[in-house]
């Protein structure tokens, strides 16, 4: 019978690295949406994996013979020192850097992933000379939500050939105080959750893009690049606006109005967490207030892909709403 | 152009279930290298994801249209309560049971992935009657090693196919004080790691199996059922008897050993990271003792499956190093 | 013998509580090293623990005898409904508010203290009508640094007495990337560290103050009342302007400016840890930047109170220096 | 008015340190309820946290004068070295080992706070020669529940006094199935909690015990040392024999019972919590079985001291009891 495709890679997870006076993201293409406008990159952060692929390790598994391993301990150095040398701006560009340096580094590695997730310092305020500005010396560890990119890359004959490439906006928390409801789901014997016309909707969001050329996602023409500060505030300017029935139906908004925004991505994808709050007190005399508390654990999540047809679709749905509402 | 199969899918996860005094799971086939003889099922835990697919929830994305969505919250009591009326004595029979009831109910759910992660419960001392026994009414909560099971499948016409299922242990972590060393790799511009004969190599292991018939994972003939304390068990022992010069090599061993034991496999996956202590003692006076500490944060992992095949190869390398000793 | 003076009580963690359009806090007195002007209040979030104490509650204990117990579920009702008929502005006022109202409630209660953890919510921006703006709607919630403040209060015959009271930032994770140094110290054969003229010192902050007058912090009288924010921003903008020979001295500059800016309090204490990045690449060619990595797991803390007194004794050197200057 | 006494310390968190072939931990006194009859010591870690004080070290903070700062790298590396050289058996002979080479060290610190936390290792089987038996060389980092001991140590002229010290137990996490109520606790407008005269009473323990004599506790003479698994055992006995109607009553009766077998302790200190769950299925046709699941986040907890004298007086209710069922 025909022999399994078996599993095999190793690597080397958790490369903390911190870069002071990384060259600044400059040149980005505003949107309405976003005050994002670029990045000084005086602190930059990153929690780097890298997963390595090739026939020759084989041997290492089968025979402990460890001739071919390049340990993960220098991996690790690689990783570490390349973000010394780097001249771009990105993480994206980064992991590109990273990717082609190891291949061409080493021979026998065939692939190669690699996951870089941010982790964001903001500037501090500084009173100096009787002004409050923003200091160029001390920033905030943020553990808020953050960009995070994926790169695989393999060897095909003399070509370096990048198979996968995503970057995504992780963990952003956002309440909604009110707009939204959750009505005319499936009621039936297993049904016990009311109906619910005003509900504080509490989403955890992960959203992720694909570019139609990858090498826009490094932003060697900062122009075509797609930053995650832009997401998260289209992300939040659709949640205001739309009055939501439902996560689903929020997050294919949001992307149909990611895609619209940005006409270089060919997609976006959704995870999507639901943890809004149990309602403790429904009114209190003379305010429109509430008071809510944290649910039991299970949570409900979504799992989508809006496509470049979806966000087309959206368009003539929209235009053909403007013609009759002229008419 | 060809119109991308878009991911959509929904669910609930953290729906934490436990129930008391299920079936006891007894005539297990036991093995040389453990004790396990069965579970008495006196206090289970679970915690299950669900993630449902089906082309007909699509317009609750795309129109807000929520007349074909099953809540997650009742998809969290359906589960729940299905573990009351669940009569077999397995994670893995429980999730296959919870399939089938929600494709046999929900006619427009057409693919259903079910994640079980087990919380385990020990048996705790008593001291009764002047004897000192296994009390019946007390349980320790163990935070260490569980074992996680997972079931994909899909409506095919009037069928219900299987599409995926395996079963693994997480999270073990096991130290080995001597009789391992990482020596022989490359050493280049890269390479700060120093060789190493000696060293108290310590592993975190995810190990995983998929049987050569499904319906063995439901242990309906215990028999062929294949428990996570045996496999714990079997990677201790291999642990224990190998001078190990690397996990790759390690994880290899404990792969083939698994598949000698459990001939109703076909294959064995790991995935396993390194978290070796630093030394800070090399020599303690009048002792063979050393001191170690925490390493930083970076570790080095492997991902790695065993097949059959290299089962079958590793019985004939055994078996002719038997032949040529005795010759 | 004495009889040991026994511990005592019970409660209720983890009490999470949000509230809607609670009252805005408006009229604090600003301060030039913070923008902060007070606070919108349209989402809050607090985590309360409340611990009960009373002799009245012995035989619940020795006795078994549960006549006395207010049930914990019930004091969480307690709280949640409490935080409905709230109508000042701050956590502090609210913990008052229900120390009194439990006090008040249960004579046999002789004793309480509440702790009231703040879960921040952000406002987003959102892009309405042409214009971006910060929405009245949508909120990210915060995982950073966050205020938390701690009242007991215990019965004497008819009056209730505030026995504790303070208020503080937690988890405030700054880095300054140069200006920090750490030489000088003690170096004998248990000394491995090197001096270090120029670190990134990275450094966790917990800043606790008391008022002179407890009423304060309730800000009925809000140009008296010091907030989080505020005291967050006095310490980036210190620590942006010290050229820092140690945390302990930083704490001590932070502290005295803060007792400065606040004459209506006593005290600052400080819990600090030192997180501080171990360097990898110390000179880039053609850059001012490096590279750095996350150190072993081991940090340094310090414990420290700065008092009215130190505050004086700063301001008189301070003084002296100028005269000198100028002399 | 008067000076404020200020808080002011420093020192070294998270000191990881594993070691070696420790010298093992025998002769201790064997109690009914458990099996415990030493500790082999082959793999022991600990937690380390040292927190110095002395009036030598205000400078440091209000000069920024580094001269007599002994680094916390220091104070890292003599911990962790004395692992190497300490030839006693337990974590509280190594607390009080350090302690007094501390002070002994550096004539200016005036006080010194340690807490140990074990990082518990259990010896796995191994199956060798056709037996299985356990393993010397392969052991399973636990992550349940585990000791930790605290000294408080000062300097008094010549002298080094012990100030406080204690050990503990933490996080034991018993579950009991049945035998557990929760009634007869005040109903009022607050109260929403069900009477329930059969809960499964999920408790997380942490149990703390003073020894009349310090000395007792370094396990210099190990038939008057406690271990902690001693006490885990009589917990998980006593909570096994009592019909539970409170967790506030268990603590006590535990409490009781560790000072009745163990008259070198003066004392017992309980922080527990209730984790009990919510009941989803109540009944279970053809089984005892019920289904239950997580509540929401919101625990009750206990402090509370045991005292010799209750301990007493529990003896002689028993005694009585005894007394009136025989007449």
């Amino acid at each position: 019978e025909t022999q399994m495709k078996r599993t095999m890679s190793y690597g080397k997870g958790n490369v903390f690295a911190y870069r002071t006076y990384l060259k600044p993201l400059t040149g980005v293409k505003q949107i309405p949406e976003s005050s994002f406008a670029g990045r000084d990159n005086t602190v930059v952060g990153v929690d780097v994996t890298c997963e390595i692929g090739g026939e020759a390790f084989l041997p290492s598994f089968t025979d402990g013979d460890n001739t071919l391993v390049v340990a993960t301990d220098s991996m690790k150095n690689f990783i570490q020192r390349h973000l010394a040398s780097y001249e771009g701006t990105t993480t994206e560009g980064f992991l590109h850097y990273v990717a082609h340096r190891f291949l061409d580094t080493y021979s026998h590695m065939d692939t190669i992933t690699l996951t870089g997730e941010d982790i964001p310092f903001e500037a501090m305020p500084a009173y100096e000379e009787k002004e409050l500005s923003t200091s160029r010396l001390v920033f905030r560890r943020s553990r808020n939500e953050r960009s995070r990119s994926v790169l695989k890359a393999e060897r095909s004959g003399n070509t370096i050939t990048i198979t996968e490439q995503y970057s995504e906006i992780m963990d952003l928390q956002l309440v909604k105080v009110s707009g939204n409801s959750f009505v005319g789901f499936i009621r039936d014997e297993y049904t016990t959750l009311p109906e619910d016309g005003n509900r504080p909707l509490f989403v955890y969001l992960n959203i992720s893009w694909q570019y139609e050329n990858t090498n826009d996602s490094y932003a060697s023409d900062p122009a075509r690049y797609v930053a995650a500060e832009q997401v998260r505030d289209l992300a939040s300017t659709v949640f205001h606006e739309l009055e939501t029935p439902s996560i689903q139906n929020l997050i294919y908004h949001i992307g149909c109005r990611i895609l619209a925004r940005f006409p270089q991505l060919t997609d976006v994808s959704f995870q999507s967490q639901n943890h809004t709050w149990d309602t403790v007190v429904e009114e209190i005399p003379g305010s429109k207030g509430k008071v809510y508390t944290e649910p039991r654990p299970p949570y409900g999540f979504q799992h989508f892909t809006v496509t470049r047809e979806d966000a087309e679709k959206e368009k003539q749905k929209a235009a053909e709403k403007c013609r009759s509402l002229k008419a």
